[in-house]
């Protein structure tokens, strides 16, 4: 067993060897992707599908207690629809796929496979809307979009991927900022509550806003690998679709007005990382709100009197409290391969039940992130376990933060910022001039883009670090996925 | 408010006049979808897609407990796979849509947009399954898919639609045979329970079965006009697809097996059943269970002291019973414009509740399906408004299988049964011998086709009532959506 064991871990390739592998290898042990036939399109697999159906139901509550209703996009968007916003076309036109023959016919026009929605739904906006008593609109879809990439990784970068996209209009600017920040607050719940995964929110520059936005908000994320991950947008539009689209309605004062408009997405990106800010060597470790199961039993020495009766017993008081729990009685493999399959698996508790444990009416239990062994008692042990997933949860958001927090650094001086990096991945705090220059320049000379300039402000200076001209922001700086 | 009023039903069309028109006039006036710029393409909207929603949550629900788990498969399949299995290529290629180009580039090979996903499937499935022990192989996926279709209808026929798709595998014929049932029996209870509509279940022609399929089941609901709907189907593929693919496995005996496969499916299509099944001259009527609203409350007089605190009373009380309730105190619409758009809506029960009738401690109710006034106690009356639901739910259940059986006929003479469809549409009982010459000629002369042989056998005669030769089945015949 020893040697099977060790075999069996040494497949994840060590992150500090290559992190690049281990990311793929904990997604590819775990059965969480395959590669598809097709160049750059992914097969979620069930376990990875049951991750995207967590943070799905947790959003879509979200976005129903806020006021926001689904409704369902037509795939295919006729190219005049594409190309009548100029940004938005000049963004995403190079990576669209084209339909270009229904059935044995070719199509008068081409009709793009969707790479984002807002062109045809702002041409469905325009026949519906009529009247300020419509407004607001708060829709939201949920699908799959297209967007042909070159170079893909699972989860991260794909050319097709699954995400939701919310669609509103507004009667005044004040509102639509205040939906496009209030959407933005969910997605920081949803990655800091659900996927315990510590993100700063903030503005995009000019430069990485969406393609046709007024301005773009996003949540950062820093990996174990020191890089940024863009973990979710929340777009105000203004006025550019609405007016492309020659979406009107009557105002309250009779004249016709054009609505102020948001969009706002997450994306199964958030998996990937999920992973790279929790996993580790053994491979998944998943946060107790969004595993798929929360707690395995695996009777010890089973056969004997009294534990599956007792392993049982237990299973329906963990259950019965709403815990996500499973028994594994399996004869087929040893108990040694089950530690390892479930660590792996990221399960987050392990509850080990053999016949002295229960004439001792204990269990030990291993907690995924700690892997120690520590001894509980069978009385309560629901109550007891829904406490440590609780701990973990927590934890787990703590371990992330401070992580991120060790590997954030405030630059004082650009050059070595420059030696720095190299060997110092992770957030660069530093002010900025806001212009264009100064952020070619560092991209240039990098590697690393502005993440965002953060909400929450902190005075580093009064001069741009690029350039020595006055400062207008202080940003953050990373090299992202 | 007498004329708004009659204005108002006005805009429907009545089924009676014309079938075709009051059905589309439903759904466009209760905003259940619009057309989009696509042809053939439709855009769910709120309403509809809440329909959709509660047929997904209740369907997924009995998925999982009977151990699928969902998975999601790419939306492109490049041509060389969808024509590997040769009876299923004939049967999709005239209606897909062809993706060519990828940004900027031609493709070397065509991809097509999935119209469903068995090819895409068995070549992940291909890659794999290893052993007996990996058995069974229960997945499902929630997607869209497109077919390209000529003339469409609004949730009937359109050349995309929402469904699910399950694809499973099995050691043994019997194995896939009960799956195949087992999730036809499923689709039962998402008809009979859920939607209050019943259905026929039994297995499809040669003719009419999927193309690649080794049996097909359907459930066959009866429409209001006397035309049958085709509303869930249930494919036992046998080798088909498994042995087109090369799908191995080692068994039991450590020889090469191919598994035996299924897939099954449901979809958007349902809600026209739906609509086609409850629904009146005054709008939709729905089901309790399916309804996104079970219960409003409309305040008479809420200026009037005391009225809306006792709505909002009433409305907290329904609410904790777990009932979906609104609560419309709107002042911009009179209660009479609220009565019938409540009634358009098909919003279950509409409670009306007035100054006289808190004195009274009364209140007045209508149902949806009957429009008759009731006063009942505001003592329970969240116990009184559940039972009320769930009466109306297995009456509207009760209604449509009396419907159903009132226009279902059992033929004694295929001639006269020629001269009456044109005025007595509906199901026809009759025999059949089971050659496709016969299938052919009903088809041919009367436009109606073999809805299915149903499970249900009955003797209605020795003899093929078509040719007269010797009867092999008992079927259902009837013109179809
Ligand atoms: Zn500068
Ligand atoms: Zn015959």
């Amino acid at each position: 067993m020893a040697k099977k064991e060790k075999d069996f871990v040494k497949e994840i390739t060590p992150m500090e060897e290559d992190f690049s592998r281990w990311y793929t290898d904990v997604i590819m042990k775990n059965e969480l992707v395959d590669y598809s036939p097709v160049k750059g399109f992914m097969v979620i697999r069930p376990y990875g599908y049951a991750l995207w159906e967590k943070i799905q139901s947790y959003a879509d509550e979200k976005f129903k207690e806020t006021g926001h209703k689904n409704m369902y996009f037509p795939l295919l968007i006729p190219e005049s629809l594409l190309t009548k916003e100029k940004e938005h076309v000049e963004g995403f036109a190079p990576e669209v796929a084209w339909v270009t023959h229904g059935g044995s016919q070719e199509l008068g026009e081409r009709l793009c496979v969707r790479p984002t929605s807002e062109t045809i739904i702002c041409h469905m906006y325009k026949k519906w809307l009529n009247s300020y008593r419509d407004l607001p609109y708060l829709y939201n879809q949920w699908c799959s979009v297209v967007r042909w990439e070159k170079s893909t990784r699972p989860f991260l970068r794909t050319s097709e991927f699954l995400w939701q996209e919310g669609h509103t209009l507004h009667e005044t600017y004040e509102e639509s900022q205040e939906e496009t920040l209030k959407m933005l607050n969910i997605y920081k719940e949803v990655a800091e509550d659900l996927m315990a995964m510590p993100v700063v929110v903030g503005q995009k520059s000019e430069k990485e806003k969406f393609a046709g936005a007024f301005a773009t908000y996003t949540m950062e994320a820093l990996m174990h690998d020191g890089q940024a991950l863009q973990a979710g947008t929340s777009h105000n539009l203004g006025q550019h679709f609405t007016k492309a689209f020659e979406i009107k309605y009557q105002g309250r004062t009779g004249k016709e007005e054009f609505p102020f408009h948001t969009s706002w997405g997450i994306s199964t990106r958030l998996i990937g990382g999920l992973i790279m800010v929790h996993s580790d060597n053994r491979g998944l470790v998943l946060p107790p709100k969004i595993a798929p199961t929360q707690v395995v039993i695996i009777p010890i020495a089973q056969k004997k009197e009294g534990v599956l009766e007792k392993s049982n017993e237990i299973f329906d008081k963990i259950k019965a409290r709403g815990i996500r729990v499973e028994l594994d009685d399996d004869l087929g493999n040893s108990t040694g391969w089950k530690f390892n399959q479930y660590e792996m698996k990221g399960y987050p508790i392990r509850i080990e039940l053999g016949p002295r444990d229960i004439e001792n009416n204990q269990a030990v239990v291993v907690r995924r992130d700690k892997l120690e062994k520590e001894i509980i008692s069978l009385d309560n042990i629901d109550e007891t376990l829904s406490e440590m997933l609780d701990t973990m949860q927590s934890d787990l958001f703590e371990k992330a933060k401070a992580h991120r927090e060790a590997h954030t650094y405030v630059v004082t001086d650009y050059e070595q910022y420059k030696k720095d990096l190299p060997t110092k991945p992770g957030f660069a705090k530093m002010m900025w001039c806001g212009c264009r220059e100064c952020e070619d320049k560092l991209k240039e000379e990098t590697g690393a883009t502005i993440r965002c300039i953060p909400f929450e402000q902190e005075d580093l200076g009064d001069k741009c670090h690029i350039c020595g001209k006055e400062a207008k922001h202080m940003i953050y700086v990373a090299k992202a996925y």
